[in-house]
């Protein structure tokens, strides 16, 4: 039996294993990826994303017992942005796991940043790929929300919730536009601090005046204080009416087609630069090019439009003999 | 006279018209950069990262004092990984810029994550590619040091200053190997903290316990207070030896080659992309493939391997006719 019938059949220990191939670049692991690939597309895939300290990690927790409790599975990828920095968020995943590892319907993935190949989000879209093959019915995807990476992998969540907390004071008002624009439902969480409400009705405010072009989706704030699991049913609630919203106005679909795209243009362009590269490498033109270039003989912008047409043609030749 | 002309005659505001090209992707920018070019390679870059709540944005004010003091200037490039929560660090750097914006020896350029077509780092490298050429004497880079992108900039620094804190506890044996093969000189910071001995003592232990092929240099560990400018100036030292190391062992040279590569691996992999993408968006192969994707009729592995041969094809053409 192939790795890919085993994980379609719900063995753990096969889709832990073709997880780690993925993650160290087995070549075999592509074939086995396509195989599953027809049996996605079923889970709801949730984002979970906040500033270091907002309680993200509580948050998810609360979120998986709600879910459990609701007798839907739930596997979680928590992408570790903050590696190598990343002590905490080990710590924290350790105890998380503990809490849930006698529960068969909770799997968790952590995912740090080195070693990935293909890039942190290649690698994370395939653990998602590899859960929803799977037929897990929830996926969070938890991360910090910082760096460009980071941001894309939140993008190919269906519904995205930042996670923010009161007292950002006059803060808030410098936030980018970004933040506003990735959220489908925002959380103030540990909202019994001070100026919890000033902070929901601040969020609210600036969300109003996003310019949301093709949605009549207008983001909730919910306050949330996920230590005490208050406010996470009404959060749980609200991403059940964006999943409403998604599948009536037909934007899951256009999600679909979003996420298509993503992950092919991601593909292509890993594909397409390992192939060039391997072949500017084996002629030779890519050490005396850096070379020039480290010499100050050529600059790095002429020496890739010099470079551009023999190694299309190579890569072209290479690709055919394969 | 062009831009660059203007630029390596030290004119500021044509230095912040190209970096604000550069971020638009104004086609031309590109010629700017290539004749600066040529005169870059003279200016000491140093990285500057470490955890949120390290102390790196003051840490990075005192650093800018010591080098003014010794009469070098000193440009600053903030790379901001946290937007889209950055509100802190926007207002953190309006705080130093007011500090130092009557003193024509320094200039402070803050990167966000959004709007950089080429992705972050090329952006934070055309921007300390356009400082060099200008002749700043010292460049320093500061970056949280999470993400993918943010760590790759990191390694572009002749030397870079990991930023710790005390009290990471037990939590510092968890710090994955990055951190360590990252950093070239260690600073335990807000030093007047309890237990900052022993973090220090921890980090040398695990600094020498590092495996660094090719290398005599063991990274030193300094506390530093830099809210009351103590340590920085011995920072500043061991910085400076770390520099002396690299001339004299010729690693200098080696990382101009390493950088070299990186950059043009970089732009290679931007321009391929783009022209790749190009090609398949005109002759309608990307939509008709994404939707076959969507529909779970194809798998987008499969899809890269079917459409490699016409798509560099297709880019070989395109290119050969511009």
């Amino acid at each position: 039996m192939s790795l890919a019938q085993r994980i379609l059949q719900g063995e753990i220990r096969a889709a832990a294993r073709l997880m780690r191939d993925v993650d160290d670049g087995i070549a075999s692991a592509t074939r086995e990826l396509k195989e599953l690939y027809p049996h996605t597309g079923k889970a709801y895939i949730i984002g979970v994303t906040g500033p270091p300290g907002a309680g993200k990690s509580t948050l998810t927790d609360k979120l998986i017992e709600t879910y459990r409790s609701q007798g839907k599975t739930v596997a979680v990828v928590a992408v570790d942005p903050t590696s190598p920095f990343s002590g905490g968020a080990i710590l924290g995943d350790r105890i998380r796991m503990n809490r849930h590892a006698t529960d068969e319907g909770v799997f968790i993935r952590s995912l740090g940043t080195r070693g990935h190949l293909g890039g942190l989000s290649n690698s994370a879209n395939d653990i998602i790929h590899i859960f929803d093959a799977m037929g897990w019915d929830v996926i969070l995807v938890e991360t910090v929300g910082v760096g460009q990476d980071e941001v894309e992998i939140v993008r190919t969540a269906h519904t995205s919730v930042v996670v923010m907390v009161p007292g950002l004071g006059d803060e808030i008002q410098a936030i980018k536009a970004g933040i506003l624009e990735i959220g489908d439902v925002f959380t103030v969480n540990k909202a019994d601090r001070p100026d919890a409400d000033r902070t929901a009705r601040e969020l609210e405010t600036m969300i109003a005046m996003v310019m949301r072009p093709e949605s009549d989706w207008t983001p909730p704030v919910v306050k949330s204080v996920a230590q005490k699991v208050e406010g996470v049913a009404d959060l749980v609630a609200r991403i059940d009416d964006h999943h409403r919203y998604l599948v009536n106005s037909g934007k899951m679909h256009q999600h679909e087609k979003f996420y298509s795209a993503q992950r092919f243009a991601d593909l292509l362009k890993e594909r397409l630069f390992a192939e060039v590269h391997q072949c500017l490498s084996d002629n030779g033109r890519l050490s005396e090019t850096v070379d020039a270039i480290a010499r100050r003989e050529l600059d790095p912008y002429t020496a890739v439009e010099t470079i551009l047409d023999d190694a299309l043609q190579c890569a072209m030749r290479k690709n055919r003999l394969t």
